[in-house]
């Protein structure tokens, strides 16, 4: 069992440390505004319990030359980002440095037991190639709504045999560590403000488009999770009151109409159709098309496939421009699997948000691609169960 | 000049003290988690600046028995609201309890000066009646996007000759007390969760319906203003592509669809058209129409004035259906001059958002009118100010 911090002093150390990397005594000392004394005895606190350890003397500023600090360099986290049909495993230090990352297609519907056994065989992976000894807690995120903080799925609507199952318990048990569980598009932000494009922007939206769509919403630094968990949730804002059918039993969603699988849906609708050579030739070769096939198309040049992704764009960007209007943000980042998609989507939604929101929002509102592209989740999944390893027990 | 508090333990007494009452110095140590000795510090230096006074002794419990303190009763504070078409001023005590409450019509498009002109006379009244003798602070509210913390108008749409105008410097020098400057939306949640429906709810949402609409938008106890101030500018979101033009320069805006200028105007057509027998009459008779208008032929059972309010709720509805969706909030209360429309339009916004919002989102979320009315915005202005001198200078 990791040992905690065992006050707000001692924690705000392991995140400062964490979040800045190795650090002098005496920097620590101004950042946290505590006295040279007091900061001394919590520091040995720290380092009795083994989180932190010296790291050789830091560069003189005048004065004494003051110890470097940092987390021990043996500490191990593992960032689990679970997709509709895909996972990601990463093996990262304290300082949320991805030191390997495994991913492969899974199918989210064959429910947790299946799932966690593929998630387990890739940790062993990562074990068996000398990454890590074991692991001092582990971050999951899953596409769908979580109830917070239990960490538990609510009626994921496109995750049958998930609903309620105790993931924390569950996977605390086999890894033999703490587990935290979130929404995948939240850990996404939480990767992005940590080590990508939003990082030290304290209020920003992050879209992710996979199979489905959701929002991340960061309010003062800190994932705004509703309620009851279900903020950000997107994916079913209507777009078209005569619109396709969505899976929720409404009428024109924006997930029925832009998204991993409505893309899929179009494009092998096109193929099938004539509409698209590109497309055609596509099914033709492999028996089934998806999002990433559209976004390949598109960069051969294919009409159909370009258009797909400015018309789906179109709609995205619209229910942006609604959410920029609303919350104001710093900073809109766009991610997930369908970023393949790349600058034609960013132009559609740019299009649509600095033609349909008011200028003091948009003024210098940037709309960015995500950074970190598949390590946002695993690196935002590290950040969640340090966040709590790192406070007081 | 007011004294001011000089550290965050003093602050948090004054603010007790006004949100929760006259109360015991047992009690208050228990609520701040202080020493007895630490606090008893703490209260004889706010006692000194007259901010504190004893108010008898607090009925025993058990041991020694404790004195009641509370908040100066001679504190007063002055709580302005403009609207685009009337303005409410309001004396308060240090508790924001109303003490007097003037209303009357103004234009705020005859610009700054004239307005505060017309505010001022109001003030003077109040205090002719011998309400206050000055002022320890004022808040005041603006129809228009308003930047923080200078509180100065930022190119509002609807007050032509605001933009830039210094409301804090301008009014404070004619008051003689420190002067905040908030959009009216915000101060209406601010009112709501001070001394309405809102009372202890953390994150919810406040939509004003006035000539224009806005949504004021409270997370984890505090208004969000988003990044440049404009956060719940809803009011331009698109609920029509093909819809009626707006005078932000775009088409289909929810505000040019319903709101009071679009209802005034709707009512007008109708009038003339021969569609309602119950506008048009009110037509003839005062040569004008506006959103109360229909509100009562609505409520004497004309067709017309009810479809209005139904349609227009409507999209209202999908609106908030949207944010509820991306916010999931706890609470949404509907305000605003128009609620004279009452529930007609609740029922309209109900349908929608239990309708398309998902269960998790909807399951426990109440959808209310403001209980205050036009006192909300007069005592979240009281609250704003106070929350300015309640804190160290």
């Amino acid at each position: 069992m990791t040992a905690r911090p065992t006050n707000a002093h001692q924690a705000l150390v392991l995140k400062l440390l964490r979040d800045e990397g190795p650090n002098s005594r005496a920097r620590l000392g101004e950042l946290m505004d505590l006295s040279r004394s007091k900061l001394a005895l919590e520091m040995d606190r720290l380092m009795e319990t083994g989180l932190v350890v010296n790291d050789g003397l830091a560069a003189s500023r005048g004065g004494r030359r003051s110890h470097n600090l940092r987390l021990a360099p043996e500490l191990r986290f593992l960032g689990v980002d679970i997709g509709a049909t895909s996972a990601d495993v990463a093996v990262t230090n304290a300082q949320l440095e991805v030191l390997g990352h495994l991913g492969q297609p899974i199918d989210v519907r064959a429910g947790p037991v299946a799932v966690f056994e593929q998630v387990l065989d890739m940790a062993a992976k990562l074990k068996a190639a000398g990454l890590a000894e074991g692991f001092d807690g582990a971050g999951v995120g899953i596409p769908g709504p979580v109830r917070s903080p239990e960490g538990v799925p609510v009626s994921p609507p496109i995750m049958p045999g998930w609903d309620g199952f105790p993931v924390r318990e569950a996977l605390g048990q086999d890894l033999g560590c703490p587990v935290m569980v979130d929404n995948d598009v939240n850990l996404m932000a939480l990767g992005e403000q940590h080590a990508g494009v939003a990082r030290n922007v304290k209020d920003f939206l992050c879209v992710k488009i996979g199979t489905g769509i959701g929002c991340g919403i960061v309010v003062g630094g800190q994932v705004y999770r509703g309620v009851t968990g279900s903020a950000g949730d997107i994916g079913h804002i209507q777009v078209n009151a005569q619109g396709h059918p969505c899976a929720c039993g409404n009428r024109g969603c924006l997930e029925a109409h832009f998204s991993g699988a409505a893309l899929a849906r179009d494009a092998l609708t096109a193929a099938e159709s004539g509409h698209s050579g590109e497309l055609a030739d596509k099914l033709a070769a492999s028996g089934a098309l998806t999002a990433a096939d559209v976004a390949s198309a598109a960069a051969a040049g294919d009409n159909l496939a370009i258009d797909l992704i400015r018309e789906g764009g179109g709609l995205l960007g619209q229910v942006i421009a609604s959410l920029v209007s609303f919350f104001n943000p710093g900073l809109v980042v766009v991610g997930g699997g369908v970023t393949g998609l790349g600058h034609g989507l960013l132009a559609a939604i740019r299009t649509q948000v600095y033609r349909r929101s008011l200028p003091l929002a948009t003024g210098n509102l940037p709309i960015v691609l995500s950074e970190l592209g598949p390590q946002a989740g695993v690196i935002g999944a590290a950040r969640l169960i340090t966040d709590r390893v790192f406070s007081p027990a």
